[in-house]
């Protein structure tokens, strides 16, 4: 039921034309109250697409009553048509559900660089204002993929009768420059602003943010949570920080597996480091070496590549005494080989690779995938 | 002529055995005097293989007698026993040529985590002292290739009478792990040892240091310069490090251009930068991107790639007023689309990026490769 899934939520996703393709590729989610409560991430790129600019102020306050995605066209590097295309998306959706403008959020996702039809996007908008309905969680997720090849949605349901419900399209920037992470997250607890705000931050720094598939960073990524207070029940702080992270986990892990071109996922763990800071960087230096990643490919448990990767980071630890296993297997052990790497099979789409530092307590992992043929054809061959 | 076109150098390449196809594999260098200056610098991983460790503490002191090197084998991730084999391979070279143990540096490349067959070490050692000839510098050059498919050399020849010579191999770390890059760089020019270490960390810091083919640092990575003052004649210390610095461009452009698996050596240009360092980490961040590196494969000139690679580093700009150029073509002009990208032609082998941040007066360049279907295929397939 993705973002229907809580009370007080409509939602569609309709064909608006933008896409060659003829598929759905315009979604509104509506939030229809009591409460109008948002909090939102966007990308730390400096180049932020122009619905990007556009929604990071219309959710600064804390409240959304809508918002309109499309697929087909990211709306980025288009200047300032491109900002006013998407204030124009905001104003047509404001007056077609009866909300304020600066209540509503965009997204867009598709082509750099090139502008939106926007008589379609306008008769999109309004064909999805008629078929809102609190069963249109699904077309809103479907409506929103790009090189997506299933939707991905996933949800919470509190014993305290709220509930959470998210949608996601993307996959980093693993596929080609389409590929933007889009994200919209309901729940009709009672949250306030701040409160949603706090743990979004904390479920996304340890979900999305880690969810590292090239070490590409798209202009148009954006994660948006928005509360109704339908359900009348306020929810416990830790619970729904916990409850969303499992959400956020959920998507990230969904978009991961999709990540076009891959045939592993990795998942990336450093422990023993002396602060957390150290295990990221270290696990993210890894996830990002391409020669450990085609390894990974060649299905070889190359702790060397590992280590090389480890080393080019200002990491607190001592190089004699680091531990490097593949699936639980410990390959090189203290500072010296360990057990045949012939032991060790990956030939399955799931690798787990854990390193410890022997330097201190912290811990961190780093999902990525592998670096592949396909991975190299479809972003060659794409032209955006 | 390599190494031996400087007076006062002697230099042998043989066949010891050490690689399992029968080419030459081991390299000796000699600096005969009257001085036996040297500087060096080495890779900055934290995993640097026993023959960095060695060679560091032999060239600290600014003297180095000899240079001996192998390929077929990394002798990196070998632990105690891997030094103990490092420090009996300089000991063996300063019996055979008469000089201190500590005044004879080791390089190595090839597998990580294997022993070297010391007794083909040995052997190998006493024949390159045998041919140990001023015409050895070719040989040497080519007993140090590993997948490399010509031998890289260069030569300086001052009309003070005092002249450089190097020696390359290797591709930073493009191809499989096996590709260190080893250099070592000869002079008969005076040179007090200190302003050989400076002169050395300018010339590096301008042409290896941002050579960066994929990304990977080497457990192994080392420059050598040694000086033996046979010319008699004191250099210009700034036509002297000028001068290093073109011996250095000169190999690092040999070593890029012979990447394994490349079909394109890419040329990124920052200018307009608030500060070098600006500069540096911009063109960097964009020589890393794996989508950006697919398109040049691809003869797409994908500036939406460029930006998105730019826009992950904290530097001062504004992203309003940037440009973009392929091949001097203004694909992207102070924020907005400029030339139609079909007037760029990305056929040939070489690529030019010019970004222009418009934020200050600071440039740098950084050289790289493109990522194509032979890299993830000779990486992926290749099993350190």
């Amino acid at each position: 039921m993705s973002v229907t899934t809580p009370k007080g939520f409509t939602a569609a996703g309709v064909t608006a034309g933008i896409k060659a393709s003829g598929r759905p590729d315009l979604a509104l989610v509506v939030n229809n109250g009591p409460d109008a409560h948002a909090a939102a991430v966007f990308t730390s790129n400096a180049f932020k697409a122009a619905p990007v600019l556009w929604s990071r102020d219309a959710a600064a306050d804390g409240r959304l009553a809508a918002v309109v995605l499309n697929s087909g066209g990211a709306n980025a590097c288009t200047g300032r048509a491109g900002l006013a295309d998407a204030r124009q998306m905001a104003e047509w959706t404001a007056e077609a559900i009866g909300a304020d403008v600066t209540d509503v959020a965009v997204c867009s996702t598709g082509l750099i660089g090139v502008r939106l039809p926007m008589d379609r996007v306008l008769a999109g908008i309004e064909l999805a204002t008629q078929d809102l309905s609190d069963e249109g969680g699904p077309a809103a997720a479907e409506a929103i993929m790009t090189t997506d090849t299933v939707p991905k949605t996933a949800e919470y349901h509190s014993p305290h009768h709220w509930a959470i419900g998210g949608m996601a399209k993307g996959a980093g920037m693993l596929a080609p420059a389409l590929a933007t992470m889009l994200v919209v997250i309901t729940t009709d607890a009672v949250v306030a602003a701040d409160d949603l705000a706090s743990a979004l931050t904390t479920a996304t720094s340890f979900t999305f943010d880690r969810t590292d598939s090239d070490g590409c960073m798209s202009t148009n990524d954006t994660v948006m949570l928005l509360a109704s207070g339908a359900s009348g029940e306020a929810a416990d702080p830790e619970e729904f920080t916990e409850a969303l992270t499992g959400v956020c986990h959920s998507l990230a892990m969904q978009l991961l597996a999709d990540s076009e071109g891959s045939s592993h996922d990795i998942e990336v763990t450093v422990a023993g480091a002396a602060s957390e800071a150290d295990a990221l960087a270290v696990a993210r230096a890894i996830a990002r070496s391409n020669l450990f990643k085609c390894a990974v490919f060649g299905n070889d448990p190359n702790w060397g590549r590992v280590l090389a990767a480890a080393g080019t980071v200002a990491a607190e630890f001592d190089p004699d005494h680091v531990d490097v296993s593949f699936n639980g297997i410990g390959v090189f052990v203290d500072g010296q080989l360990g057990a045949d790497r012939a032991e060790v099979d990956l030939t399955g789409r799931d690798v787990v690779v854990d390193v410890n530092l022997h330097a201190g307590e912290a811990t961190a992992t780093i999902w990525t995938n592998d670096l592949t043929y396909d991975y190299v054809k479809e972003n060659a061959e794409y032209s955006t």
